[in-house]
């Protein structure tokens, strides 16, 4: 392995010694916290939406020059990125096993290698094959799929609408029929009084589906009465249709997020010993309420006379805690806070501010109540360990 | 302090002086019920409605002369308002226990302070910097904004769209993927036959939009073949994504407002003592089946001989029960009533009418049936309840 | 009591004789399923969409002749319809014990008899007070209103927004507040390029309305590149606000709807007596599940062969099995049959066949096996009922 | 019974002679998962999409040529294939044990029965009977309904609408409410201005329904003030009786598709001998959180290296396991894979490779967590099963 670069996190005897490979694969890594790979994701982002700009006045007369660089810039930069990322893939996907040869071509055939191979030799290879320099930029919209890398939510839309094919499919088919009977229907009714635009079943079709999706350009439109008759029955149909294809993805969606979150959640509950006490039944009804979220170094968390609406764990972090009487304790891993307002009804007895960023979970009060009650032994080890927690405080104060 | 307006309930020894501050303080107060308080709101409410129209007027010739005071009047009275609202600050937030210097700077910084600043001081402020009259007066548009003070529901939804942010970004993401690849495909299959609207990618982008949203205005269609296909499949996507966006509201919105209802009723249960004698896990249970509501002074809860389809627990307030004999009893905090109707299947046998302003908490027939059968301890309850309240009743009347 | 109609079920000993005003009152209850007031019912909804014929063609010049009938006749009808029913409501409310004079003044004030009301006497009292005869006919339109009264579906549909008002409001004045914000800047940026239809805030209202609603008549688009701009944020702006108010409908929707449904069935479920040999819980958790159904005389229910997807619990009525061997038997309220299919997993070995019109209680199969894996004593239940009953069977038959 | 092919598995004891009858039949099965049969289908489905291309094309006087054939070539098709169904259906339905007589008539009268009738005898009557060729022709997008054999989503869709059909009514009346009272005050607000467009309440429905479905075509707009602030209202009325149809159908899907999915785990889970150890109600449990689905031969359905996010439950096929220490061995029914990477929270250690055509059952991470909390006794057989199952490989290997 080649010297590279230190990697330290303040503890010399956790510092290793990586490749360089291994230090550029950690600057590429979509879900690293590093300063770096924040540094390198922003620039990447910069160039797609810079290329995107390019393309989109790459067909504008007037500001060809500047364009040039627009769409050329990014370009070169995302030949480069391509070969660097098929360089350090193998540190990447190192838990595969697999040797770097193998891995490096599954991941060309990957989507996300793919998105990016395209995006790096589709316009020059036009440009060879003799498009016009305009036309050939066109392809760069493609960098709008480099985005997907960044965006979590996307992940999951894709994954709900492959669970919901089938029925998905269905709708899609439903409005095969609608269209298709209504186009003919529409023909026969309006072919006569205006052959220009619905003359034939192929020209009707245009009608239908404009009517069909409820956009409605009016360019062409019905004037005898069956016609119009047709075209109300039409716009209903489409709604029917379209209040299906929401129905089904908002259910699909709200399953997809109930378990994305719940992933979440239990792996970040394990880390808290307060819940290493209860059973293992009590610890899957708690991350199914939890809510992760996390907070950068210096900010309040909670403020002194707010409403105590939820209580939070520390997954890890620093918090502290300056109370009214200007006692002042830190909390770290593990620990938790904002109990007192819950418990007690009252407002915030105390400020909490994160000394470094911290990763926490919140529980609502309304979840709360409800967990305190279905599960008396949480909220009494809750209680009691505030308790502790407390006596401890006021000893190391007093 | 100060000696201020007489605070009194009735109650003598409750009696308490205010300072003035705190008099005004409470006359501002959004959730306050005193009439004072309802009065103040109202003419606040008055005040901003009026100055929207004289917004919306500002800019019609005609109606000039009248609009000065429909601007201006509100202006005057925001400025006022203003100076008020930081004066009183500290005894709005008198809970946070910190100096009124300091909160007075939090709420001029918070949300609602700024939306106050800027309408009392950006028409001013444009005048000064050299605006035309008319076109400062549109900054009063933002006295919109003060509305929200007034608005519970609207809350909510700023909440829901913060918690939903990522997936919701998702989607907008999927939108733009789709936006950008249909400007450029519609450039390139429409170009050449409508140059003067789809001549550039940016002039396509117009048609894309509207097509996306399904708005259709109808300025600007497809004539080719390819184009129409391509529109076909436009109006769809957005159907698509916009679906998701609806999916991902509705699952949001729902699990918030059952929060909401949770924690609203949970308040208030405690303070029944029928649900004292029952376990924890119970109330919870009943809590979120629960639903809150207010009565007016004189109004008739429930009317003999009405189907009954519901039974009704007494928060705070004055019901009086005139059953079917003549027989006139009183229940007071903490009572509960309507419930014969649901044990029995029958009619309403007594109306019972509100002899005060009072808080009920409704527990609909379905639930009930639900809840007695899940907790027989609990159903037994408000059956002894009932007994020993009704036999108490006879015993005081015969 | 004047002497009336005889009523009679058949079984001399209940028959009852009915003074004449009850008679006419069980045959205008919406709910009676008698053929006379069936009858009374058709007529009814006949003369509703006759007159709301009439009004629609009231204003069309070629067919006046006909139209005085049209619209004349059903209000006639509604005239006397509305006699005839402030006659017979002491009858109708009997239960709730009032004197007939107060109830008859109650139905007046109440929400059906005012629209009773308006229908019958709003035109003639428009022809005396001197609108044009064809203006006044069109206050027929308001009859669409009697139609309430047989629509049950509508009744759920209004509670449900009456139960979500606050955050529905919450949605509207989050459309309020972008319909003025975007109208004042449509003003300012379009307002120069074109006067005539943005030159006032006012003026540009109406392309703010018809774009945040994506209805998008195109009578007026915007030109400038900001005005554009402005228009796609709109459009998605009106998307998002709408998408909130789909999801709160669909949330509130779902909860009635399911409320109704367990109500239903709740009630019919205690006719079973299968079901009171199981505890209360269970109960409750079967009625959740079960679908009330009605079948017409003479329909197959189930049919040999079919694959069974249901078992059926009869609440009343007279259902024939025909089994394979030929053997009859005849089933009665509170039998159950089908259950055969769903334990075995076979398909249908019998026919099953209505008699006379009966109520049933559907289990579906899903529902079924998660009863049966979660309530062991009533699958067995449902066992050995089944048993006893083939054993009885075979008994009478061999 | 007629000597007839040969239906073999690969053992010669299960062989068994078919009838030519019931071999054709099989071949027509939509559920058959032969090769044959799904040839068939191929080709049907090729003769519809060809016939209803034919359709589009007849109403276009240059393609008439070739479209005789498009349509002829379909037409002929469907004639004989609802002979050959016909002749079979008496093997197709063979489990309801009635003549073949009858059975062919309930066919003939099903629904699936006229929409194979009408597609092969309407397009001739209509010749017969004298409609142009080109007319008849148009009868032949009734083909489209053919296609609803193989779709298997729309049947719950049609299921659905049929479930929910009440509230559906209901927002139907809510719909014509609107629509009659919206037409008569366009009719009173603009029809002194616009007479061509508003002159008669028939003429201003047009405008009405395409404003209430926010379709928007454009050819009429109210240009009074009155007239706009009532198209404001229209819209907004449009959206919401939509929104109600979409939560309607949001909800009623949902529960349909929960159940569904249910039933179709709850067959397979019976096959898989780990859950026979554990009691119904486990079973109930796990059949809602498991997902059925089907892997072909070759395909690779773990890998070594990636995230494990589910375990795979084998109902039938033939899985190789390929370790990363080269030890293979296989999986074959009722066997399990994947659970290591779910218990251990490490990345796949093995490859699995689908060695047939194969049906699984997936259990998501989520839910096995939450599985595995709630029954401790199934994650404790897992786990035993897995470890026994290991031991024994290793015995095998070593």
């Amino acid at each position: 392995m080649v010297s590279g670069p230190l990697m330290s996190d303040g503890n010399p005897s956790t510092e290793l010694r990586l490749s360089w490979r291994q230090w550029v694969a950690g600057l590429l890594d979509p879900a690293s916290r590093r300063p770096g790979a924040r540094l390198v994701r922003m620039v990447n982002i910069a160039f797609i939406i810079t290329g995107l700009i390019g393309v989109l006045l790459a067909s504008d007369a007037g500001v060809i020059p500047e364009e040039g660089v627009l769409v050329g810039g990014p370009l070169a930069a995302f030949m480069i990125e391509y070969l660097v990322r098929l360089w350090i893939i193998p540190d990447m996907w190192a838990a595969h096993g697999d040797p770097a040869g193998r891995l490096r071509l599954r991941w060309m055939l990957s989507a996300r290698g793919l998105v990016d191979l395209s995006g790096a030799v589709l316009i020059p290879v036009a440009w060879i094959v003799g498009v016009s320099v305009a036309n050939a930029e066109m392809l760069g919209v493609l960098w709008v799929f480099k985005l997907a890398r960044y965006s979590p939510g996307l992940a999951v839309l894709w994954r709900v609408i492959q669970l919901e094919a089938e029925p998905l499919i269905g709708v899609l088919f439903a409005f095969l029929v609608v269209l298709l009977c209504a186009a003919v229907l529409a023909y026969l009714l309006e072919g006569q009084a205006q052959p220009a635009v619905f003359g034939t079943v192929s020209k009707s079709l245009w009608w239908t589906i404009v009517t069909l999706t409820t956009t409605g350009y009016g360019d062409v439109t019905p004037v005898t009465v069956p016609g119009r008759m047709l075209a109300g029955l039409v716009m209903m149909c489409g709604i029917l249709v379209f209040s299906l294809w929401a129905g089904i993805l908002a259910t699909g969606f709200s399953q997809e997020m109930r378990r994305r979150a719940f992933l979440k959640t239990w792996d970040l509950v394990a880390r808290v010993p307060l819940f290493q006490n209860v059973g293992a039944a009590v610890i899957a009804d708690v991350a199914q309420r939890l809510r992760a979220c996390e907070v950068g170094s210096g900010s309040v968390v909670v403020r002194r006379g707010d409403i105590g609406d939820c209580m939070y764990f520390i997954v890890s972090g620093d918090i502290e805690i300056q109370a009214a009487s200007d006692v002042i304790f830190r909390l770290k891993d593990g620990d938790f806070f904002g109990e007192m307002a819950l418990i007690t009804g009252t407002r915030r007895r105390a400020t909490a501010v994160a000394l470094k960023s911290s990763q926490l979970l919140i529980l609502d009060i309304a979840d709360f109540r409800d967990l305190a009650a279905r599960h008396p032994d949480l909220a009494a080890a809750i209680r009691s360990e505030a308790e502790r927690r407390m006596g401890k405080a006021h000893e190391s104060y007093e």
